[in-house]
């Protein structure tokens, strides 16, 4: 038998067009458009494709996308003054700094400079605690975007075995954390755990988040369980070129899991349409109303 | 064979010896005397006994002790207005609200108001946020003191299979938290948790901290397991009375475990030593120190 092959760019467009459809009544009942400022300092080419991405799909669902472009040279002051700025203007609702940062800037320091209600990543400390202790908070985009996914499969998450692999403060923590929101009894596994593939086949969830391409191999895997890939790592091709794989082995966890995320396709797409959730719901909130549903 | 008793009794005169030392330190090398504010709302008789307890551990470890005692009228604003003055306070380091609070007071709003580097409780989401990242951070008294426990035990944590019963933002979370920090491999469980009895048996290191009498059996505990028990219930004893007993049950558990915290003398000292510590911690940082050892 082989696994439902999670559908992630179907289920981003999904998202994206409830994402779209809510920016624009928001505009029609509010006047309201929600902005998205997204920084980028220096040229890595991965992060200026990703930026890119981001801001097409922030301007298709209808919402205002400002993009700064700051060299590499740039000063941790000068970057914590546009952050100071940011957080000041009305019309910008989400902030994003693209890590990585140039080495001489400390990215702690400037993450936790955004204010929070404008922190669309999830990662300043102050939601990171809301998150942590149960309550309403802006949750970083993978971990979400991987709840999403697991709820196309599971009517209930609810008492079901979660093991997160990976422990990283953008992906494996705030997982464990969804996941525990959920009702999901959680583990969290990591480089020091023992027996790495006794604990994973207890997953009737299996959240792999290592960044060690095709660690996680089929017999890691508990028959019938849900797999969510979050690796994207590139590797070389045996015939020449490259290609990307995830950090399971799709091939072997395949013929096991009940359900999987390819990559690419599974879980990458969903981060920009959980960004696009997380810009739309600080705009809502800068004006009082709800969170999005 | 029965298993060692931990003696968190004696382990917490330990701590709260080597915060003595350091605070008289702090007198003679910087002229800084530590102070903890503790503000007790109402007249439950238990937090009265152990606001009392606060009061008369801190004064021994040479700390100043602040106490205030308010009605069980006090308005919400009131309380806010004396935890800003708290905050303001050069010679408080520390500010403890006991809860519970009176139902008409909002226990978020007030705890939320105190000065994150003053929170000796660990309760700010801005500390729970710096836990859950990993990073330095004011941790919770009791979860903290059951780490401390769990090192009389074991020389190293590192790989050990820690397991949570409970959930609470007081100690499940954070020891998750804080085990997960001693790279433990951590799973969370609780009340919708499939066959807890078979994901207790897979702890090295069993915390148990949900307020269920007695719930835990000794079969639900691996033979050599370290079992921690957080819990606190009074119980009616058959042949009339009232006795303390722990979440697990005590007589069944000592056969099957490796050692085990009795219940009372166990965990619960540890938490207002862990206190004391927390509050020299706070004074440290407040002259620009590094944190206590």
């Amino acid at each position: 038998m082989s696994a439902r092959i999670i559908d992630g760019k179907a289920e981003a467009a999904k998202l994206r067009a409830r994402v779209a459809e809510e920016a624009a009544a928001l505009k029609r009942d509010h006047g309201i458009v929600p902005g998205l400022a997204v920084v980028l300092v220096g040229d890595n080419p991965a992060s200026e494709v990703y930026v890119r991405n981001k801001a097409a799909q922030t301007r298709e669902a209808g919402m205002n996308s400002f993009e700064f472009r700051l060299p590499a040279e740039t000063t941790e002051a000068a970057l914590l003054a546009l952050v100071a700025d940011l957080n000041a203007r009305a019309d910008v609702h989400g902030i994003l700094v693209q890590l990585p940062l140039p080495a001489h800037i400390a990215a702690d320091k400037v993450l936790d400079a955004i204010a929070p209600d404008k922190d669309v990543d999830g990662f300043h400390p102050m939601n990171a605690g809301l998150l942590a202790t149960g309550r309403a908070a802006l949750a970083p985009c993978t971990p979400l975007g991987c709840v999403i996914l697991a709820k196309t499969v599971h009517e209930r998450l609810r008492g079901l075995n979660v093991v997160v692999v990976g422990r990283s403060t953008i992906v494996g923590r705030p997982a464990a954390q969804l996941f525990l929101k959920e009702d999901c009894t959680v583990t969290i596994a990591h480089s020091a755990t023992k027996d790495l593939p006794a604990v994973c086949r207890s997953a009737d969830i299996l959240v792999v988040a290592v960044g060690r391409p095709l660690m996680v191999k089929g017999d890691w895997v508990k028959p019938g369980a849900t797999v969510l890939d979050v690796g994207i790592n590139r590797v070389e091709k045996p015939e020449g070129g490259t290609r990307l794989v995830g950090d399971v082995d799709f091939e072997s966890a395949k013929s096991v899991a009940g359900a999987i995320t390819p990559v690419p396709g599974g879980v990458g797409p969903m981060t920009i349409a959980c960004l696009l959730a997380n810009t739309l719901t600080c705009a809502r909130m800068a004006s009082g109303l709800a969170a999005a549903a």
